[in-house]
C-alpha cells in the first residue's frame, strides 16, 4: 500500500504569499448553491504553501465585482477570479475587474480570431455576442482555456496578481493547473515543499488528537493539520528543506504518525476513498463481496459500486427492509427476531451468514440498527446499530456500535464502519 | 396533494433591502469545508424579499475579520456575521467588528452570570476563558442563544445593522428565526409578499424554459425564479400587493405554471423531496415498493429508506450486480441475458417482475444500465440506462434512456426518474 510518487509530493513552496479568491455569479447567492471552486483552488495552492486568507462571492453586478477585487487586490499579492467570463449580457469580471483597477477595456483581434476558428472547427457560425470573449483588462495576458470558449486572464497590478478563470470547474481546474501553478513553481525560487498524507476511517478527532500527543510534543502542533469530515480523517504534513532533509523529515513523520494511529489508517493518498481502498483490497486478494443490509437501505452498497470497476469484485447485495424478508431472503429464523427483535447481533450474524451462502460471496457484511428517529427504544436507542461480518473462515467478527448524531447520519456511519470491517479483515488476511 | 398553510407564505417584504453575510472560522478557507450557513440565511432573507448581494470568509484573524466588516458596513444596510463567538482564543468576530467599528468592547456582568448559571445548570463549573463570551461590542444588544453557550449581538452602526451569530448550523438557524425574522417584519411596514413553489422532476432546465415561454410572455421573466440541481427544479413566485390581490395573483400564477409544466410537477413546498412524496403516495394507497437494482448498486433503495418512516412501505431490494445474480435472485433467464446482454429492456422487465414476485411489494421497479466510465459501446454507450416498473396490474411503464455525464450523475439520475416512475404510476392510480 502507499508507493511513493517523487514527482507529486515535492512543490515549490511560498512562506509568506496568501492568497484571495472572488468567486462572481449571482447563483452562489441564493439559497441553493455552495460555492465550491475556491475548495479545489485552496487544495492546489495549498500544495504550493499559499494560503487562503479570504474568499468571498459577488453577483452579477459590475460595482459589486469592482468593490470586491478593489478591497482584496489592496491586501493580497495573489487574487484569483473565478466565473463572469461567458458571452452574455449578465458576465461582468471584465469590466469589474478593470473598474476595480482604474483601467480601459481592450478588444484582442487575435483572440477574437481565435473564437471564430474555435466555432468554425466545431461548425458553427460565431454569435455576435461571443467576440465579448476577446475583451482583454488593459494589460492582461490572456490564458489559453483548451476546454472551453472564455480564455482566462492574467494582470498584474502593482503588487498583487490576478488571475481571471472561468466558472465552470473542469476548465477552472485545468487552467489553474495549466497557468497558475507554473507561475508558483518559478517564483518559489527553488524553495520547496514536501507533502504526505494519511486516511484515518471511523476514528473520532479527538480521539486521533489525543493520540496525537506525543507527534505534538516532538514536532509542534502545526506539523500536521486534520482535516475532519464524517467518520473520515485525512492528515497532512507538510516538510521544507533540502531535498535530502525533507525526504528523511517526512518518511519520519509519516512512520512516526502510523505507529499512533495504527491500523485505522486506511491510505496514504489525499484521493483516497474508504470504498476504493476496500475495492483494491478486494481486488488484490482475489476475492468478492456482498451486503445484507436493514437500516442502510442500501447505502452499504451503493457506496461500494460509486467505483469504478467495481463490477469485478461486489456481486450483489439484499436489503431486507421487513422482518419476513429478513426470514425469506436471508434465512434468519423467525423464532431469534421474536426473541431478540430484529436489531441484535444474533440477527446481524444471520444474515451475513445467509447473504454470503445465497449470493456466493467471498466475503459478506451486514448491517442492522435503528436509525431513527423513530423506533428507539431503552435498551436499543435510536443509533444501536450491529454489524456482523463473514468470511472464506467462517463469522469473522462483529461490532455493536451506539453512534451519534441524526437518521442519515447514524446510516452514513454504519456503512463506514461496515466498509472499515471489510478493509481491516481483508488486512489481516495479508 | 399540496393543501395551503396560510402562515407559511405571506411574509414582510423588503423592496430596497439588499444584505451582506461575512462567514468568520479559518476551517472555511480550506480544501474540504464549503460555507453553507449563507444558504440557510439566503433562503430566510428571501422569504422576506431581500437578496443576498455579497458574501465573504474570512480565517479566525482579528484584522481579516475587521477588513471584510468595514467593507460591507459601508455598503449594505444589513450584515450578518456567523462564528467565531466561541470561548477560545482563536473566536475573534467580537475583536474583529468592534476594530471595523472604530468602538471598544464591554464586558456584561449581565451575560457573565447568564453563563454562570447555564454552567450550574448543566452541572459544571464555568471554565474561565467563557467569559469572553460575555464581551459585548460597545452599544450591542445581546441576543439570546436557546441552544448553546455563544450569545448573539445586534448592532447599530450609522444606516447599517449587524446581526452577529454563532456559527453551529443549529444554533444560527434558530437565532435568525427568533431574532432577524421580527426584526424584519417589524421593519417592513406592513408591506407583505406571498410565495408558492413548485418542484419538477426529471425536466431539464432548458426544457422547462421553454415550457414556461408563454407565463414570461404574460408575467415578464422576473416573475419566477428556478433552482436548478440534478434532475430537480425548484421554482419560485413571490407576489406582492394587498392581501387579495396577493391571494388571487398567486393562484394564477401557479395555476399557469401548473398548467405548463404539466405532471412533472411532484410538489409545491420547498423542502419536499421526490422519495418523501414517494412515500407519501405510497402510504396514501396503502401499497409497497421493492426495487431490483443494477447499475445504481442500491441507490434506489438508499432514497427510499432515506425517509424516516419509510419501514411502512419499502420492502426490501434485490441488489444483482453480476449477471448470475440476475439470474438467480430474479429469474431473469440466461438465455435472455445471453441474447440481449445484461443491460437491455426486456431484462429490465424481468428483474421487476421477479423482484415483485420474489420480494412481494405491490410495486417493484428496475434499474439496468451502464454508469460507466467502461462497459459502453456503440450501440449501448455509458448512459444507457434501462427502467422498469411493474405494479398490481402486471408491467405498467418501461423507460429507455441515454443519459448524460459522469458514473456519478448517471447513477443519480436513473435513480431520479426510477422514483419519478413509481411516482407517476401512483397518481395515475387516483
Amino acid at each position: 500500500m502507499c508507493q511513493r510518487e517523487e514527482d507529486d509530493r515535492s512543490v515549490a513552496y511560498h512562506p509568506a504569499m496568501r492568497a484571495a479568491i472572488v468567486a462572481v455569479g449571482s447563483e452562489l447567492l441564493g439559497s441553493t448553491r455552495a460555492e465550491t471552486n475556491s475548495l479545489k483552488l485552496a487544495a492546489l495552492l495549498r500544495r504550493y504553501g499559499v494560503p487562503v486568507a479570504a474568499k468571498s462571492v459577488a453577483g452579477d453586478n459590475e460595482e459589486e465585482i469592482a468593490a470586491q477585487i478593489a478591497a482584496v487586490a489592496a491586501r493580497f499579492p495573489l487574487v484569483i477570479v473565478s466565473g463572469g467570463l461567458g458571452p452574455t449580457a449578465d458576465d461582468l469580471t471584465r469590466e469589474g475587474v478593470a473598474a476595480a483597477l482604474g483601467r480601459g477595456i481592450e478588444r484582442s483581434r487575435d483572440l477574437e480570431r481565435q473564437l471564430e476558428r474555435r466555432f468554425v472547427r466545431m461548425g458553427y457560425v460565431m454569435p455576435e455576442n461571443n467576440r465579448r470573449q476577446a475583451d482583454l483588462v488593459e494589460g492582461a495576458l490572456p490564458l489559453d482555456n483548451p476546454l472551453g470558449s472564455a480564455p482566462g486572464q492574467r494582470i498584474e497590478a502593482g503588487r498583487c496578481t490576478l488571475f481571471l478563470l472561468p466558472g465552470v470547474p473542469s476548465e477552472l481546474v485545468a487552467m489553474a493547473e495549466a497557468q497558475i501553478e507554473p507561475w508558483l513553481r518559478e517564483r518559489a525560487e527553488g524553495r520547496e515543499i514536501e507533502q504526505g498524507c494519511l486516511k484515518v476511517a471511523c476514528m473520532a478527532e479527538s480521539v486521533l488528537d489525543d493520540r496525537l500527543a506525543p507527534f505534538y510534543a516532538e514536532y509542534g502542533t502545526e506539523a500536521v493539520t486534520i482535516l475532519a469530515s464524517k467518520g473520515d480523517l485525512t492528515l497532512l504534513v507538510d516538510v521544507a528543506g533540502s531535498a535530502e532533509e525533507r525526504r528523511s523529515a517526512l518518511d519520519q513523520r509519516i512512520e512516526r504518525l502510523r505507529d499512533l494511529v495504527g491500523d485505522s489508517v486506511y491510505g496514504c493518498r489525499v484521493d483516497d476513498s474508504l470504498e476504493a481502498v476496500v475495492g483494491e483490497a478486494l481486488v488484490a486478494a482475489r476475492a468478492s463481496v456482498v451486503t445484507a443490509e436493514s437500516c442502510t437501505g442500501g447505502l452499504v452498497a451503493q457506496r461500494l459500486t460509486r467505483v469504478p470497476g467495481s463490477s469485478a469484485y461486489f456481486l450483489g447485495s439484499f436489503v431486507a427492509y421487513s422482518n419476513a424478508l429478513k426470514s425469506e431472503l436471508l434465512g434468519v429464523s423467525p423464532e431469534l427476531i421474536e426473541r431478540t427483535g430484529a436489531v441484535s447481533e444474533e440477527v446481524a450474524r444471520e444474515m451475513a451468514r445467509g447473504a454470503r451462502r445465497r449470493l456466493g460471496g467471498d466475503y459478506s457484511v451486514a448491517v442492522s440498527g435503528i436509525a431513527g428517529p423513530g423506533g428507539g427504544t431503552k435498551t436499543k436507542p435510536v443509533g444501536t446499530v450491529f454489524l456482523a461480518i463473514e468470511g472464506p473462515a467462517g463469522l469473522s467478527e462483529q461490532r455493536n456500535l451506539r453512534l451519534p448524531g441524526d437518521r442519515e447520519l447514524v446510516r452514513w456511519m454504519a456503512s463506514q464502519f461496515a466498509l472499515d470491517m471489510i478493509r481491516r479483515l481483508l488486512a489481516r488476511r495479508d
